[in-house]
């Protein structure tokens, strides 16, 4: 039996949730080769909803497992979409519009191409406390301070990892029924972060959404370490006076047919000597599943690439190569996951486009990975299929914890939040000695596709 | 319903073991402060075993949970005890009578520190082709090799890592009911190995006992990172001839009272530019309970005492040390378990003494570890104290992929055998946000004793 669970975020949160979709609806309707007006794509897209099943938990009813099954029962489905209660409707709307738009590779491909190249997204209207009531918690940096600093960059980052550590959260707590737990915490050495934590929820095993801002001072070795392409800054004494400020996220969904996601997105500055400011931005999003899914893997980078493409055409190219290359197990011969993009030491063309190309893929990361979410919810999944995803998520603990430059910068720094670092483990995992999937099977393909990266897009 | 498991080994390899077994009841016997004649000694431990409940299943009845259990079980199951197979009688006694030695702090200790100042081992009789019969698979350097350079040090080395194998598996194989699975394998550039795994017992959730023999050229450079107190060494064009050769095992089992184990013994030899040959011997065995039981620590720490004060009076003191320094998951505070000993680079006082001390190391294993898992093996236990052994089992592979020396040697060097290098990680492990045991609890216990090590003897 199905039941309904309805969402518990606050009124603001709400309107941040649905300020957001509802911005990707509008972008859906507004793209020039789709002749369908506004309110017509917004009623095919509830048309689409299945309602209630995607809320529904305790069926083994598999909804949309294949490309088609969207289009077949959306006759069927219409009623229940009536049944969501606002919030919800609008997010899981605009979640599987996203997702249809990538559904049928050659009629609607192009529609979502010239979708993702909406206009420049705009920084929210609002003052600075009236934005900063749909956070998780009030943000690290002191709201005065802030509102003081709005033009600059470190505010501007701050406000934007914020919001998309809110929005983010709120979409999975929509689809989980489950609460983050949230955390404050204070660096002795300079400023703290806020994380974000969902555990054994309904939909996800483990859910962690950080965000930190941190301040200080740096010396020139720990510098250089800082920038994967290592530059040599010159400090006052040798000390260079820093702020590094990311939100990361890991999401382990306990189906087997939904993937692991992970983002980060990442901003740094670094003062010199004669008081000129080194800035860069870094950060990606990826996909590891535990299952090939061609569908979602083309849905997943498509979404990607139209972030991409709306700010330089090399992009999407050059960063998913950075992203194959950087998530790899080099002693399984085995990338993480299916990739998506990754991306460091971004100083260019200029600060602003810099800050809307990362403005861009946070709010591409909702839109990335609920509709793959929302698809699978109901997934029948067997006992082997769930230990396949417990060894794959031994591999993840194996990546994380002997390859991450941010892990093992973490691990090796005094005084670091362990609990912040390490959340991105999975809650459970499993090692199998000599576990190799016979040939055909789909455990197979799904090896075959991290031993040899494809191109998805 | 208790069910009798009825070991599976074949007549030579349970004459190894219960050769192995015997010398240590006799060892037993031959103590000065113990009047007991042998016949009697042996009398008295069969006396005290649970027969059938030490290999039954099923069952959730607590044994011997108490220190003082063994004593009033006795009577009871002196029957059950006579329904054994001759070798899991042997076995069993002799682990057993060597913990109770330890069990009674006051009266037992004294007995059990002659017991372990029994006479220098000697290695076994017959020659090596018989020897070989009673190993889990031919040894890696073909017999013919092997009985040519009899006296060599590297030959009595990989015998004795060969008996270390064979008896542990077939101890562990006698109480699990279940087999290991035996790999041999080759390394391109010489050598190779024996991998022996059993996985998803009825005892064992994992157990890998591995042996290797490796031989080729290092650099200078591998030379030194070989030793953990960096020696330089001078090679013929840079390059040196070496041979390295180990035991190593990890023990995993699924009742949560009953703790993980791990021991490595290793041998190298490194031969310079004028012919000369370095070598040294390294290793250690230490545990990692989920519970700290006094008692078992006790007798843990007691019978590797007792094999180190039969070679030095400071080795225990100084290795104990070492262990908990080595086994230290730094970013945690926390030590990985309550240790054991740990040693590296030993090359005194000679080649024949330092062999000995790693002989009596190696022989000391299935005392110190067996008595511990027969004690527990039909402990109950709560699904709370299952997911702490899954949370402690995480730390596990923290300090395994972050820390361990070895592994991360193994990684990092191409043409590994990785599955043999990971087989010591868990079959399942967990990692919970913010996991911190309620003040007073038994958890709270367990890691007071990782964040302050004890002295337990």
């Amino acid at each position: 039996m199905a039941t309904i669970v309805f969402c518990s975020v606050n009124k603001t949160a709400r309107t941040t949730v649905r300020r957001c979709l509802t911005s990707h609806l509008k972008g859906l309707a507004s793209a020039g080769e789709s002749h369908l007006p506004l309110s017509s794509t917004h009623s095919s897209s509830l048309a689409l909803l299945p309602g209630t099943r995607w809320l529904s938990r305790g069926s083994s009813v598999r909804f949309m497992s294949q490309g088609t099954a969207g289009r077949a029962s959306a006759g069927r489905t219409r009623r229940g979409a009536l049944a969501l209660s606002g919030a919800a409707a609008v997010t899981a709307a605009a979640a599987v519009a996203g997702f249809l738009a990538n559904a049928n590779h050659f009629q609607r491909a192009e529609m979502a191409t010239k979708v993702l190249r909406a206009p420049e997204e705009k920084e929210p209207e609002g003052d600075i406390s009236e934005r900063c009531r749909g956070f998780m918690s009030p943000p690290v940096t002191d709201i005065a301070v802030l509102q003081k600093t709005k033009g600059e960059m470190r505010t501007r980052m701050e406000m934007l990892i914020m919001e998309t550590q809110a929005e983010f959260c709120r979409a999975l707590e929509e689809v989980d029924g489950g609460t983050f737990k949230v955390d404050r915490w204070k660096r002795k050495e300079g400023g703290g972060g806020i994380s974000c934590v969902m555990q054994d929820g309904k939909v996800f095993e483990k859910a962690g959404v950080n965000v930190s801002v941190v301040s200080g001072y740096l010396t020139e070795e720990a510098a250089k370490q800082m920038r994967s392409r290592g530059k040599v800054l010159k400090g006052k004494d040798g000390k260079l006076p820093f702020c590094a400020m990311g939100v990361s996220s890991v999401i382990h969904p306990k189906n087997p047919h939904i993937p692991t996601v992970h983002f980060n997105y990442r901003y740094f500055e670094i003062e010199e000597e004669d008081g000129s400011k080194q800035w860069w931005f870094g950060g990606g999003t990826d996909l590891t599943p535990v299952y090939i899914n061609k569908e979602d893997a083309f849905h997943f980078h498509k979404t990607l690439k139209g972030a991409c493409d709306k700010h330089h055409s090399q992009y999407y190219t050059d960063f998913k190569k950075w992203c194959d290359k950087y998530f790899y197990i080099r002693h399984r011969g085995e990338t993480r996951g299916i990739g998506g993009i990754f991306f460091d030491d971004l100083e260019s063309p200029s600060q602003e486009e810099a800050f809307s190309f990362v403005k861009s893929c946070a709010r591409t990361v909702v839109p990335c990975y609920l509709p793959i979410v929302y698809k699978h919810l109901n997934d029948a999944f067997t006992d082997e299929e769930k230990d396949w995803q417990q060894v794959r998520r031994g591999r993840y603990v194996e990546f994380n914890l002997v390859y991450d430059r941010g892990v093992k910068f973490g691990l090796a720094t005094p005084g670091s939040r362990i609990e912040s670092i390490l959340m991105s483990l999975p809650l459970t995992a499993r090692w199998e000695y000599m576990h190799e999937p016979a040939k055909g099977t789909r455990e197979a393909e799904m090896l075959d596709a991290l031993r040899n990266p494809k191109e998805w897009v």
